[in-house]
């Protein structure tokens, strides 16, 4: 009752629109199904209800132009491959000319969208004025950039780090600003245990000054141990995502046997105590504002059902909605439906068979339409049309029994295995490599039994992962197999890059063993189907990761150097940096953890986010900045803030991935 | 109406017992008073119903036995540090005396509970042939370690093992059997997701052994990298526990930036995909079994108040309870019960005032004894009786608004914080001394002032947890500080201990600054709540921890040497044994992390539970362990098995956090 008062409510609004166009005209119908679709696709944008923004409109949400707006962040974000500092460098007019187009394409876009939508409701959205103010201040640093460049001053392209803000403004990025609008109504929490537990690592780090500073301790390089407060207070953060244990603890360890419940006491109270209560609230608060935002998501496409339900209603005492309308609505919203889909649609909507449907019922069509029906047609195999006297044949059927026998499966289970051990073995043993062929052609034989004995348009049917995935791992192996042999024959060269790819492809076949086990395949599918939900996560953790590597790009590049095995250069001891001489970054050969382009900075942030070493990598990094860019003004501000931030972001990325699944819970459950 | 019914059905069985007893005699009333105070402790043993009995039962659950029981067991566990290898050394005889006193001690209980519970079911429960089981083996391994030691042969305590296990299978271990039958339920789908887990691992391995075991790269160390496949298996199994991250991955990143790209695939699929994966079903399934158990639970605790209450059960038609015997069934209870608490919880239960409740209304009783009632009492302030005219004095009376007010509380927080500062600095200055007598009488001041205020017996209530803290702290450091003192001007000797013990008071009188603060006193109180429950998955830790420490123990003892830092014998440089000359282990110094005695297997076991550089402690123990005891046989199974089935072990330990929280959750529902 309290969902049938809440339709009464929203239906307000739309009355205005059914007067207006006084039943279902053409327009109506147009303007019916674009709600219908905003609603199908969790659109929520307030367009303008006159036919011309309609069609503009309709066009807006081609789906052309969405793949085209992410090319263009794609290339814009790309870009940062051939700028200073390079991966592959290309001239400064040429990558400023493509950022150019890609920023033209940004205003074209948006003054589409503003056709599209009222001028007071376009000025209002604050998605709107970030990418007029980022397009702006993109064009005033280029010029400025080209500026200084061309009169030979020093210039930094501070703006890079505004284009993956593009990616969170457009409008397709919906998902992804919702995942940051809950994060930061999630932050007042966070931060009031951050507080708490930066004031449990202060409390600790004055007790561990008082009880070990005086003891004339020593760390293993020799340095004093803990004698200064703010030292202490570092290490024991690093402590608290456990780079540096135990090393931390051994001097005071090997010291006293009672310092030993100190640490553990540390670590019971800031690692796990903390640690876990971050990860509650964090999940918990994450959690908590999802759900108002898909309960907001509910009651706006309810509402746009509404409003389409009055433009298509009939009658007066109970307004109902006939077949006929209905059906013209839904070809008009996905022409691509079969007729049988439609009428499983329709059958679901009115199971009383009144060949009318009311308010309650068409409000739950957004819905239906996101349910993937899969139409399983029970087709005759073509080689029974075409050769019925072979296929029917004692023979043909005696194979298609075994085909479709169990022990068909475990046969080739076992040739899997088989196979496995082959591959481990050393592929020079001419034994290996012929065994090598003997086992693609039974491969190629499995596929050519199978599509002899199920109709093939059912075995590639786009719900059959595995048989895609086989037939492209095979087909892809036969080639690679072949071009190899060819190679070698006539030259007796083998290139090394289409060997890694015969390598590649015939230890992926060995992943096909999964699909036989009934539990495995099941935990796969359920990560198949999370993985759309990743994307979001993917495309936030992204935009944090370039944020940073541009600013690191700034500031670091070209401080650590690497230098290939066989250069004779003697800095490749020491990263090309006199700093890092005999530090443990140098040791332990790091020198290609990097920010001297955007491949190796996004490297180095996976690194940071794995968390082990962080210290060694970071500090060290910290070091050789420090000394040698004191004309620059305090450097271990910035040097050491954004790791610190970049802590905190990577310790909730695990709560993204619980909130995902969430989501799809939520979600399958509205849809229930 | 289905709870009504329920409470029908299990009627049955106490009718029984009503008809037997024919209505309230003393026995009947103490036979009640049994089911209730079971109901209301969630016990759930089936005793004998008969008088006797019913006393021993009594005498059974009285606190101090249960205290006595885990006293013995503490003991009994404590024995390993007096053990070979022992910290503190006790003869063999005085701990083996020691020893039987325990055993002897867990027999007596066990025979008590043989006589309360009917033998068919004493025999038939799992936990109670355990305890047979377990004294049983422990006689016989003193025995034969007697018998061998005497005749001089090597002997081995394998029955130490089995002490923790006591603790689970004591009646009292009730809550700790919950979590490990939970564990073991969600077993099962935990296995099937390690198996592909594991499988992703061996692919990944094989990948990497195609592709960079022929391009004779080296490890830092010189070593071929990436040669061998179990190697590489096991190297990508630590990498899951980011313990060598980055190393691992450095030399094929140098060879070629590609190969990053493998490692971060491995990383984002194995660390992150599955770990995450395996959180979410252990969490799950644990949760699923542990609601199963709660569930179960509820349903005894309903049943035993329906006996109760057909005990007592009054009237023909609706059977009822009137108030007398209400009261006096929940004086037997609850001896210690206040009139005013009794007669609250009575106004609760018989809400329409009618002198006598139902079954409904009865069986609730259980859970209402539970619910913290806190008395408030406004008592006038024993001053004012005594001298009513100082008291109530304009002096006086300001004095008192002065401490309620808020300044109050600030300007103790500032005084927090300028003591804060001093305690960081050199406390041998001698300004910074005599401050140190100044804050101290400043915070004497406070508690005097406010025991002036507020009545003394409120302010040093139960549930003021902070107060109590505030004059603990306090008191304490006023004796340490003047002791110390008074040794100093007596010998100018101070004893490093009570120094200790001042500078750990001091700073602890800093955390009350977290009191004023409204939020985080929420959180804290929050922890504090929680923290009975964690006393659970304590134990269960404790169990693992002291298996694995008597186990390494028995296979590591005196391989690996402690020598304090001014001793002269060269070997210190490694250990003690000359197997870990030059390694890293050596090198930095983690000598003290070795199975010597039960206190350092224990921090060794918390090192690797904290993950970070496992690989280093561990392997290199392996290393010690393989060459030296090839005499033992296959000596590298038992030792690098402990700490794989740990690692899995301390992987899980964050889910029973989440479950604890969870437990009270469910509890709290089940109570409101």
């Amino acid at each position: 009752t309290k969902k049938m008062s809440e339709l009464e409510n929203s239906e307000q609004p739309a009355a205005a629109f059914s007067s207006e166009l006084k039943g279902a005209t053409n327009g109506g119908f147009d303007l019916a199904a674009v709600y219908v679709s905003d609603a199908q696709h969790n659109r929520n944008i307030t367009f303008d209800a006159s036919p011309p923004s309609v069609r503009l409109y309709l066009i807006y949400n081609h789906w052309m132009l969405h793949v085209l707006v992410y090319v263009f962040i794609l290339v814009d974000l790309a870009l940062a491959l051939f700028e200073e500092p390079a991966l592959i460098p290309l001239p400064v007019w040429a990558t400023s000319m493509i950022e150019l187009i890609c920023l033209v394409a940004f205003a074209v876009r948006l003054a589409h969208f503003a056709k599209v939508v009222p001028r007071r409701i376009f000025l209002r959205d604050p998605k709107n004025i970030c990418i007029i103010v980022i397009i702006t201040l993109c064009l005033l640093d280029m010029i400025i950039y080209g500026a200084l460049k061309v009169s030979g001053n020093y210039a930094v392209r501070w703006s890079r780090v505004l284009r993956p803000l593009l990616l969170v403004n457009v409008t397709e990025g919906r998902q992804l600003r919702r995942a940051f609008r809950s994060i930061r109504n999630a932050l007042p929490q966070i931060l009031v245990l951050f507080f708490l537990f930066m004031f449990s690592v202060l409390i600790f780090s004055l007790m561990a000054l008082k009880l070990m500073g005086k003891r004339n301790l020593e760390t293993i390089e020799g340095a004093p141990y803990f004698t200064n407060y703010l030292d202490i207070v570092f290490d024991l953060y690093v402590l608290v995502t456990t780079a540096n244990s135990p090393d931390i603890m051994m001097p005071a360890y090997n010291y006293s046997s009672f310092f030993a419940l100190f640490f553990i006491l540390y670590i019971v109270i800031n690692t796990y105590t903390f640690m876990s209560v971050f990860l509650a609230v964090v999940y918990n608060n994450y959690k908590k504002y999802l759900k108002e935002e898909v309960r907001q998501l509910v009651r706006a496409k309810r509402q746009k059902m509404c409003h389409a339900f009055s433009l298509l209603k009939e009658g007066g005492e109970e307004p109902v909605v006939s077949k006929a309308h209905w059906n013209r609505l839904v070809r008009l919203v996905q022409p691509d439906i079969t007729n049988a889909h439609r009428e499983l649609l329709w059958n679901v909507s009115d199971h009383h068979n009144r060949g009318h449907i009311g308010k309650v019922a068409f409000v739950q069509l957004a819905d239906l339409l996101n349910i993937q029906v899969i139409t399983l047609k029970s087709r005759a195999h073509p080689l029974h049309t075409w050769i019925p006297a072979i296929y029917e044949s004692a023979v043909s059927k005696l194979i298609c029994r075994m085909v479709r026998h169990r022990m068909f499966v475990y046969l080739y289970d076992a040739i899997i295995l088989v196979n496995a051990v082959f591959i481990g073995l050393d592929e020079e043993d001419p034994v290996v490599s012929s065994a090598e062929w003997f086992f693609l052609t039974l491969y190629v034989l499995e596929i050519l039994l199978k599509l002899y004995t199920f109709e093939p348009r059912t075995f590639f049917a786009r719900h059959h992962f595995w048989n895609w995935f086989d037939t492209i791992i095979i087909v892809s192996a036969l080639l690679a197999t072949v071009i190899n042999a060819a190679l070698k024959s006539s030259g007796g060269y083998t290139s090394r890059q289409i060997l890694d790819i015969v390598f590649i492809l015939r230890v992926l076949r060995l992943i096909r063993v999964v699909d036989s086990i009934q539990r495995f395949r099941a935990i796969i599918n359920t990560l198949i189907k999370i993985g759309p939900l990743m994307l979001t996560f993917g495309q936030l953790i992204l935009v944090v990761y370039y944020i940073f590597a541009m600013v690191g790009m700034e500031l670091f590049k070209g401080k650590v150097q690497f230098f290939s095995a066989d250069s004779p250069d003697p800095a490749r001891e020491y990263c090309g940096n006199a700093l890092l001489k005999d530090t443990l970054f140098a040791r332990n050969n790091y020198c290609k953890n990097n920010f001297n382009d955007v491949v190796s900075s996004f490297v180095l942030l996976l690194e940071l986010t794995v968390v082990n070493q962080w210290d060694h990598l970071d500090g060290n990094l910290v070091d050789a900045m420090e000394t040698q860019d004191n004309d620059m003004g305090p450097a271990d501000t910035p040097s050491t803030k954004p790791t610190i931030m970049f802590k905190i972001s990577s310790k909730s990325n695990k709560c993204f991935r619980c909130a995902a699944e969430l989501r799809q819970l939520e979600l399958s459950r509205c849809h229930q």
